[in-house]
């Protein structure tokens, strides 16, 4: 699957700078690089080793160098901990430490406070610098921070009215937006793996247009929205009338310990809840609900409890408990989503990607909700990128500066 | 949705007769199609009713005239105990009584003891019968009987020997297959809803091909299937690698009854479960069981566990409990498949339907087993269907006698 | 198991006096009593029939005669609703309709705002006035009124206070306290099935000392809670640790839409939350929630989820699904509870009643969570008040008067 | 808990014989002592630390000596496996490897053939050569080998038939009962962890009556039977009617692999199938099942679906997931019967310990299966004991050879 480092020369050295590198998410994917870089591991999780997916042409997992942002923590002592919950094996772990160790070192200071002139160009010029220093073909910067409250004040601002605010020191920014705006100054294509806001506010939508930037979100789809987004059509197309859904979700984590703030809580809970009716068309009552509990770690259990009518008004159940890994689940998504918004930035793609919308609850730039639908838009797109490739005349995979 | 009988006159009156015709499922389906047709029940469940379906220039509900065989009961008692069991309202039964007895004085006996020609004549001539008494277009032959063992030696024949052996009374067929034999000889196309052989078997699709009869089946897929066919692509298109899947059903009635015999439930068991490992294409091991619990009544209750591998190996699980109305979800895609087979005959279609597999465990003439592309797959078949019609000069209705 | 009018004579006719007579539960009591005294109906659900507690020398359910207070609402309407959605059978409504409306016609104005002396004084005189119109030997109260939110103010009160400020009219009394304050002084022995306030303040506890009366609560087991105290006491006994235990419970109907308001929520939670943690004897995590699903109607389903752990620390889990209800869960209750409330009043038992403790989510008079010690509890408290009966002469029911 | 080695002198140093030494359950059970005679292990999921049974006067689990019988395996090799399925730590694995392969090496091989007094009297040997080697008190054989068929002619045999055909070599005895007759002839008390015939026939029941030795058994009550034994209560005092319950349970490793014979299942379904109507006293159906699922490895996971009626005949229901690790929940309650029945023989108990009901599926000597009456009882029987150990002048714990 991945290029032998002795034989082939790396082509097309790729950055995926992390925001929030040090937490689970980011560290379960970088030691997932590491190791599939090395043969250690098996390519169970990547969506992008599919070969419907693969065909795309897509950047080896061997050629991702990894950095990033963050506001705390250690890379090494978080894959520690995640290998005593089961997460990851502690064999990979300790094989790997120094490689963790060395990406640890690349992590630069974040953003957490007022949205002004001065933190932005830091950023950006963090995301420059390692483009540089690693000398790589484009950095990819995907957001696995900690998930922020609502920010309803940033949807109003033009572009022209957020560059003067940030001149003043005002602009009403969460930081995950100051972050997107910092990576789209530095010419990155942008992953957004959380329901935060980001870049999905007009100005910054204006600027990823003006900067012919792709960019994709919102929030990645790993449990509980997935099994809706894959049970919700079963319903549609047997034409039987869902009652309610309720949706119940318990996990600990360091996801869990920010959830259980209920303004955090309620960005997650609005891109779970729109799944079902999306792909219904009509109203469903129940409630969504993420709680706390410690002892979960980063396990979370799910349970969906879905009432419908069937013929001549009958009354029937479903059930559903999902105990998944969240971090496992969401890991090699962030490495596909890497490796497919590098190749949509290498063939021009600009704005947000709406193939992409497999990937996420809240799928930007598309309607479609629905899980096998949306595979089949990804495949065909990356049929198409794969076509796009070989007519430049390579198979399959670009060589260095070819795009 | 179904005309209004005072003001149109029928144009395509068509015949559903069904094998089993005082079972539940065939006293459901009867019961919907009456109510349907006088406009006393919504059309929850009806696939035929979606308008990606519709548009294939469907038979009206209320153009279709029921009769069958069975070999006991009765339609009307049945109905009541159905009620009862709160399956179907009783409201409706009470409503409907007269037009039940109507229907249960067209059923003749069955056949179940040896396979001989005078037997297959017999039960020709009674769909034949029912052809001209009712001034019928066609009329579609419906297995919703008991759940039949194997029949491993009938899949030896030829078309010839089977001829001979009918005539020498020796014929090694089972019930639903001399059915098959006798319906496609009255020139009707056959829906196999059950796991019984039917016509499943060279002899009879050399017969169907000869007499350019179109064909579907087999086995309903109602309830934990549905389900497989749901949720196994999702683990294909996510890249999870399935460690096992084992899948326990418990359910009364009289479907219950049956398949508390190993011998029955052995056709049962192995339809269902074909699905997971067609879909992910590795095998997946688990167990496969029906019990039979009488104080369930047509409520089947299913649960399934799942064990699936995410990124770097981490161990996870999913469970499921459906608690369906068995009867309730058949029903409406009884009438679905007639509706749709009736079309296919009118059309030309010839052989194996496998367009149709999105209704069936066991989809003859087709690979596919997950749903969503089966979905694809009959809408888009239904699309040609519709133009067809347009092609022939009427909005997605045809005319009576225009086929 | 009741008597037969035509025969015996009625010996201790006794007030059955609903607070929320025109509810779920106080209806499908209402229901039941009617059903059983002309038995038309099965004893299932009686704890009161089991021989461990009916040879406490119980009254007769025949001997019930039911009234109430209520702010809205009618009783032959509720049952109708009741039928309805499944919870009590239409034939049973159809049958006592006209008794249900007999028993409507008694039902008085409740009061629901200010605490002052002449509602007080009102509703003591309908008690009043129903036990001498009907010729009854005692009547108990039951509140199975819509739950009300905390009344930390009412705690603080003596009773000498509550008295003046009653005649202030500033009482900071809430509804159930108001009830519970009257019923006493009209000499009736109290039963506080909801976990609203109540009797439970310190001047209301003195004033039932004062006035030599039972009362037992709070707040009736009958799903969730009924299951904690059933499973805690296994892992206790099996000294298996209890990491996590997360409670969540949908419910539609009246009760479902009070507890959507988190104010009445809150005080149903609490109660709900102490069971685990006062059996296990250590703290335990999790979320404990009440969701409001329209759809389900009296049908509470509860999932909980615990994570514990077995020797060398290895993780276990355990999950369950209880769809129960709510209202036929506790209608049996309320009229066992009258009955044996009715009985300590008759043999002189004062104060909370702590051997009822079976029957509550958070019993008063008794530290004791474990249902089978609670059940062991009851039944010895039981054979002492057979024994008290048999004493005074007779076998197991107390003649007229007698006590 | 245990005593310190360095400072205290044993005191009843007591033999712990294993037969199928090397399996799961042995191997946890023997790990678990080490690391607990150790203090490396917390004492989690040991019955016989909880002061209401430790205050029986019993022997330290530092006390214990471990040894036994196995057709193959090894305990380090098993050991290793464990942990590596998560049923044990790893570390304490390693930590007590040495350990481990101490014990392995005293483990002689078992019979498995016929049944002939060769073979009895050198299993005996093995016993007493065990007891006499390590200065042991008493040694206590606890069955848990592999689940055997039902034998039925062994039930037939008087002790003098069966001593003459031990002679022939023609005793119709399952290894299970020869194991159990070499057991009594070495003086020793037996535990039948397993559903196997054991020392459950007239003739040996007869033995350890004439030799003066208690016994304990049958069948380990560790998942599904513990929450039947748990739940099934409920029911019954409540006064719900139960109409169905049924029972399905998967699991991988050395027991799954046996039970996915049938004719082993038969011993197993048959003991989890008395309890719940034990409990309730009337017929429930519903299937009993056991599936092999090699993936699941030691994790049993179980799913019971319950129906019951309500008042006034309202139906409802109740699911079970139950996800245990069987050996982690067999091998502390192996340790609490070996000192249990070790205190028993102290003592002079003779004969069935119906007292031990609360451990086993099927409680020889009891007619009690509910779980709570059960550990009532044996609760009040410890404390017996315990008086009987302070009535001989020491507190708690007796004195070398003071029984
Ligand atoms: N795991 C999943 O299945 C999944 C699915 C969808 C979305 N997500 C989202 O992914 C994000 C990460 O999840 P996680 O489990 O790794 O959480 P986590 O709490 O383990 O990690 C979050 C990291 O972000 C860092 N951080 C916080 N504020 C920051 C800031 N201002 N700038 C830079 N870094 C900052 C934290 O220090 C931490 O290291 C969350 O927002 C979560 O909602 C996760
Ligand atoms: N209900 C579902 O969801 C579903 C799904 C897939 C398949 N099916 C199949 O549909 C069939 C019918 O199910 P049901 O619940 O109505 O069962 P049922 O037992 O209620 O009805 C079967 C009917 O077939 C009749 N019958 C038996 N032998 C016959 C014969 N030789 N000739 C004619 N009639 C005969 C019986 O008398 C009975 O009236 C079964 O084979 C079942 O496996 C049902
Ligand atoms: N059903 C159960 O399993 C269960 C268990 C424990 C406790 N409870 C409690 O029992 C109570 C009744 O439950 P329900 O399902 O019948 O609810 P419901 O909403 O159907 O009935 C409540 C009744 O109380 C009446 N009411 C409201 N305020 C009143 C007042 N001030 N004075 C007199 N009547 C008043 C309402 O008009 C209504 O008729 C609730 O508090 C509930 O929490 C029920
Ligand atoms: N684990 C539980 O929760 C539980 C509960 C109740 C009963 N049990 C019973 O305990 C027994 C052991 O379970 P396990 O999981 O350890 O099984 P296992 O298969 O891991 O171990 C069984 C051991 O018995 C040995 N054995 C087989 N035949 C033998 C013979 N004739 N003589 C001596 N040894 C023999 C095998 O070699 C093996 O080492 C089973 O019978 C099981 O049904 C277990
Ligand atoms: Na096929
Ligand atoms: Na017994």
């Amino acid at each position: 699957m991945v290029n032998d480092d002795s034989r082939t020369p790396p082509r097309r050295r790729t950055g995926l700078w992390f925001l929030g590198a040090r937490g689970s998410v980011a560290t379960t994917a970088t030691l997932g690089a590491l190791a599939l870089a090395r043969g250690h591991a098996p390519t169970t999780g990547l969506v992008s080793e599919l070969p419907d997916v693969a065909r795309a042409g897509l950047v080896g997992v061997d050629e991702l160098v990894v950095g990033g942002h963050d506001v705390a923590g250690s890379i090494v002592e978080r894959a520690h901990e995640l290998a005593a919950s089961g997460v990851v094996p502690a064999a990979t772990v300790a094989a790997l430490a120094d490689d963790l160790a060395t990406v640890d070192a690349r992590v630069r200071p974040g953003a957490s406070g007022t949205a002004d002139r001065a933190t932005a160009d830091r950023l950006q010029a963090d995301i420059e610098a390692f483009r540089a220093e690693h000398d790589l073909e484009r950095v990819v910067v995907v957001d696995v921070s900690s998930t922020e409250p609502p920010a309803p004040d940033a949807h109003a601002l033009t572009l022209t009215e957020l560059e003067r605010r940030l001149d003043d020191g005002t602009a009403p920014l969460p930081a995950s937006s100051l972050y997107a705006y910092a990576a789209f100054r530095a010419g990155s294509p942008v992953v957004c793996f959380t329901p935060s806001t980001g870049p999905r506010i007009p100005a910054l939508e204006e600027l990823a247009k003006t900067l012919h930037l792709p960019w994709a979100g919102r929030d990645g789809k790993t449990g509980e929205t997935l099994l809706k987004a894959t049970l919700a059509p079963m319903f549609a197309t047997r034409a039987l009338a869902v009652r309610s859904w309720s949706a119940f979700n318990i996990l600990g984590g360091g996801d869990g310990r920010t959830l259980a703030d209920p303004a955090a809580a309620a960005s997650k809970t609005a891109t779970k809840a729109m799944t079902v009716e999306a792909v219904l068309g009509y109203p469903v009552e129940g409630p969504v609900r993420i709680d706390h509990v410690a002892d979960l770690g980063d396990w979370k259990t799910a349970w969906d409890h879905v009432t419908f009518d069937g013929f001549l008004g009958t009354r029937m159940r479903m059930q559903v408990t999902w105990e998944g890994c969240d971090s496992a689940l969401a890991a090699p998504l962030v490495l596909d989503l890497a490796r497919l918004v590098a190749r949509a930035h290498e063939v021009g793609v600009t704005g947000p990607v709406g193939e992409l919308g497999f990937f996420f609850k809240d799928p930007v730039g598309s309607a479609e909700h629905a899980l096998a639908a949306q595979w089949q838009t990804l495949t065909r797109w990356c049929a198409g990128l794969g076509d796009a490739a070989r007519a430049d005349g390579h198979a399959g995979v670009a060589p260095h500066g070819a795009a």
